[in-house]
């Protein structure tokens, strides 16, 4: 492949545009990959449709070597399969909803879930079939409401999703496990950072759940890392650590006048201030009430939560801990109807006699002692000692998590990062194939009920993880495997550089390389620099002022490398500087 | 490549699917290719994206070739890009439309102009940048009242639509000319049989155009070929030769009575019997009457059409003729609010005292006489003179194309075949351009407007066009280019050749064939021939009965040659009956 500047179909831009905030976005514009059609919709110029392309590339290699099988699904799916599922519904605003010229309702896929399911099911039925794992690279639709960050969370967008169609439990975890390697074999040959992160289930559903996060200042998901042992996990995976139940005696409960201390600043300095109990917010106990919804029920459960005074309740670990369930604040409206709960002055010791659920911290051991409400305004309670004074239904892990928090594996503290979600594996179990009636005949011709994997890997957004992990403040600095070319070879434009660039632009490609050779008569040897460390190949040479004496210059864009070779040899070591 | 039919995922099926009329559907369907999700969108099975891969990769080599470069747009976009074209409307139900989360208003691109010249605008700007050709391969919708046909007229298809940027009409002539040679190429490595029509430019306006049809007896489009000299057309396209013009003298014209005579066939018969004029239907003058709307204004002018009486008027010739004029045939309605037009019984002679406008077939030259209405009820004229008794305001060309007629190039007999379209190549010239204010500023600072060239290959079609094509009663026949595999090897399953079977099939893997092999345990030999012929990979190699006496068989799926070879040179003597 050889792209010449002088005739490829790109304009760089000084200017950053104007709206786009993270480096990889600006970077992608400003070199000529990407232009915005829409919120989170974008075209791709010629270099950007080779990256796309090559990234897909090293996907599709990485799937078909461990087995899995390609098909292709449409965009643009009847409501049908959506309906079974409820999904058609529960999607909300995110599902691009359209009609057909006869008022038939569509989508756009935004997951192809059901249409996996049922692809199976129409094909295969007997256990010979199984396992089967396929997968595809395709454009999908999300109407996300805060589209943003370029690629990174777009409209339409490519995906590579891939299913895995098991007899069993133990089948299951193979097609898991083999996901997992060819996940690490992919986003390696792509030049990744990345981490791989115990996830919770969430809205989908199912069991062990990971996800690759490329660690990023800039990323929209935060992730639990402990720098000690590599652990890493999500904020609504992490599992604290319970200190061993307390038996050391208490005094017994004592109610203490709190007047105007309705958080736990003000409480804590208002005790020790007035009843010297010497304590920290971390030995209050803070209780927050929620209502719980059933989807597809109307039942409404009013759950109070307990976490040490000195931690917010993280809505998201909540929201996984209680899923299905869906948990909503506690409004001035509810409280006005549960008078027994006095808001800001709530303790757990009425709780069992209301007949309210009461979840705690893990931090909360027995025999370990609180200050707490007493559910009077104006009033708290000391020495509200759990299994004595109050009794929990049971632990949650819905506290906050701190940096500094101790590892769930070596203790150690974590510390909590910036990612961007490049890739999810999922066993996603009977869910789908359950609703679908997805079975294989066995052996003894009594039917198995399928479990799957669900897999995916955002394809068109690690255009723009690459670029955001990958860059400098001159510009783009692609990994080989996904930079449009090779070498970037720049002829600076006086008597006969052009022209040895070019020729020396035909020996690479001859010799497989893919080069961009840039041969624009009249453009200053100072723009083509700044173009050449813009577009980011990883190998640049410049064939300028030296070549009079016979030398080029060899440029690694990544390390800023320079060296002089010999115009004889170039070829030679253009080669070897390349294939590395 | 190495697939097993043990693990492939396919089942191939004995019966027709219901729904499917066209070989190419039934065929593609059984074979396991594509399955239906709605009507006209279709899932790719993995022999059936293999397929759509390697037409995709022709069509992407040639077109790389020629110097296009690959873009890639998205299919989610903005009503303004088409609301300036007036297109968001022109195009109505056959546009996909949808509003996103917040009410905007979006369209699925059926076809990519608009974001074509937009692109081009934004990126450059001076007559050096001049001439680009962009192209893309990419999913295009469109809402086909009827779907039909499988992948012929599907509503979710894949197209490569690609575009000529151009500062002159030699630009443009010079870029058209390298898309038709580059479509020949495409065509002719896909094992297409087609040909170039001359094609009228209907609705999209601009000037010349061409075709790519494949002849085919169940295609949608007709076309007029001539077999001698290889003219071939768009009926809207056809030329009437005329004939000179009569100089013989003619007796005065004359009024006759001809009750009950509404038809050409009634009045014939009539006037032969009753006046001995011993005439044809084709010494007869009929007069269509039509209204014709201007689009974007209210106007609506009659105009009358003249044809010999043997003929119809084809309203496709006569809405391209009258384009962009849109022409409707006279209701009774219209009929009674022009009372001197006599249904049944108009006559030309008339029509200049009307001020009403008369445009003839071009067989009615100066100087014919001709029997027509008398343009009073049960009354004809005979002898009726163009330009004695009747002055036409221009010749059009309105009337069908009958088999037999005179080719307009060699004068030989004209026929009417059938075909599919599978390409148009088209100076669209600067419809667009006007519309975006697309110029380029010249070396003398003044702008210069673009002229454009619109050219599209219906990638996703041509799986069904080759299947249509390349066939027989046992299934398909792929061209080795297009096929899934190069070779499809069958062990029978008894003693060792499944062995041997999977043993050959790595081998000729490894000397780079793409081999598709039935190792599958179990089933009959009959069978696994039944579906080798069914799924049509061109070589087939069985490894069975012969394999005791060390010999395979070596068969051509399309002339159907079978050949003993020697296990010993199995790979050389396949792998050169591959490579041909």
């Amino acid at each position: 492949m050889l792209l010449r500047m002088s005739t490829l179909f790109l304009r760089t831009l000084r200017e950053d545009p104007a709206d786009a905030e993270l480096p990889s976005h600006k970077l992608l514009v400003r070199a000529g990959y990407i232009r915005r059609v829409a919120p989170g919709v974008y075209s791709w110029l010629p270099l950007g449709k080779i990256v796309l392309e090559n990234i897909a590339r090293v996907v599709r290699e990485e799937m078909d070597r461990m087995g899995a099988q390609e098909v292709l699904f449409p965009a643009l799916l009847p409501r049908e399969y959506y309906e079974a599922t409820g999904r058609w519904t529960e999607y909300g605003d995110t599902l691009f909803r359209l009609k057909d010229r006869k008022g038939a309702d569509y989508l756009l896929g935004p997951t192809h879930e059901e249409m996996f399911t049922d692809m199976v099911k129409g094909e295969l039925s007997s256990y010979k079939d199984f396992p089967v794992t396929l997968y595809q690279i395709q454009t999908k639709y999300r109407d996300e409401a805060r589209p943003r960050a370029g690629l990174l969370r777009a409209r339409e967008f490519v995906m590579k999703d891939s299913y895995s169609f098991d007899l069993d439990d133990d089948g299951l975890k193979r097609s898991y496990e083999a996901h997992r390697e060819t996940y690490i074999r992919i986003f390696d040959r792509l030049g990744l950072d990345y981490r791989i992160c115990f996830a919770v289930s969430g809205a989908m559903g199912g069991s062990a759940s990971e996800e690759f996060l490329a660690p990023c200042p800039n990323g929209e998901d935060t992730f639990v890392a402990c720098h000690g042992c590599g652990y890493a996990a999500n904020a609504e995976a992490v599992v604290t650590p319970a200190p061993p139940a307390v038996t050391a005696e208490h005094p017994p409960m004592q109610v203490l006048d709190t007047p105007d201390t309705p958080t736990i600043e003000t409480l804590v300095s208002y005790v020790n201030e007035h009843y010297g109990l010497g304590i920290t917010a971390a030995d209050t106990l803070k209780n927050v009430v929620v209502k719980v919804r059933t989807p597809g029920s109307d039942e409404v459960k009013v759950v109070v939560i307990g976490v040490p005074g000195d931690r917010e309740v993280d809505m998201k670990r909540l929201e996984a801990a209680l899923a299905p369930g869906v948990p909503e604040i506690f409004t001035a409206e509810d409280f006005a109807a549960h008078p027994a709960l006095v808001r800001g002055y709530i303790g757990p010791q009425i709780l069992k006699s209301l007949g309210i659920t009461y979840l705690v911290d893990p931090r909360i051991v027995p025999g370990s002692a609180w200050v707490t409400g007493a559910n009077q305004p104006g009033k708290h309670a000391a020495h509200v000692v759990a299994g004595r004074d109050f009794q929990p239904d049971g632990t949650i892990e819905a506290a906050e998590i701190k940096p500094g928090d101790a590892c769930p594996r070596c203790g150690g503290p974590l510390s909590i990062d910036r990612g961007i979600e490049i890739g999810h594996i999922f066993q996603l179990g009977r869910k789908y194939s359950d609703a679908a009636g997805l079975d294989a005949l066995g052996p003894d011709g009594k039917p198995i009920r399928i479990t799957m994997g669900s897999y995916g890997i955002g394809v068109s957004r690690l255009v723009a993880v690459i670029a955001e992990q990958r860059h400098d403040e001159l510009g783009l600095v692609w990994p080989r495997e996904v930079a449009p070319a090779d070498v970037h070879i720049v002829g600076t434009g006086k008597e006969n550089q052009i022209e040895v660039a070019v020729e020396l632009a035909e020996t690479l490609e001859s010799r497989g390389l893919r080069v961009l050779v840039d041969d624009r008569p009249g453009v200053s040897p100072g723009v083509k620099f700044k173009d050449a460390e813009l577009l980011g190949m990883p190998t640049i040479v410049i064939v300028g002022r030296g070549l009079a004496n016979g030398v080029l210059e060899l440029r690694d864009r990544a390390s800023g490398a320079r060296e002089e070779i010999p115009l004889g040899e170039a070829a030679d070591r253009i080669v070897a500087a390349c294939r590395g």
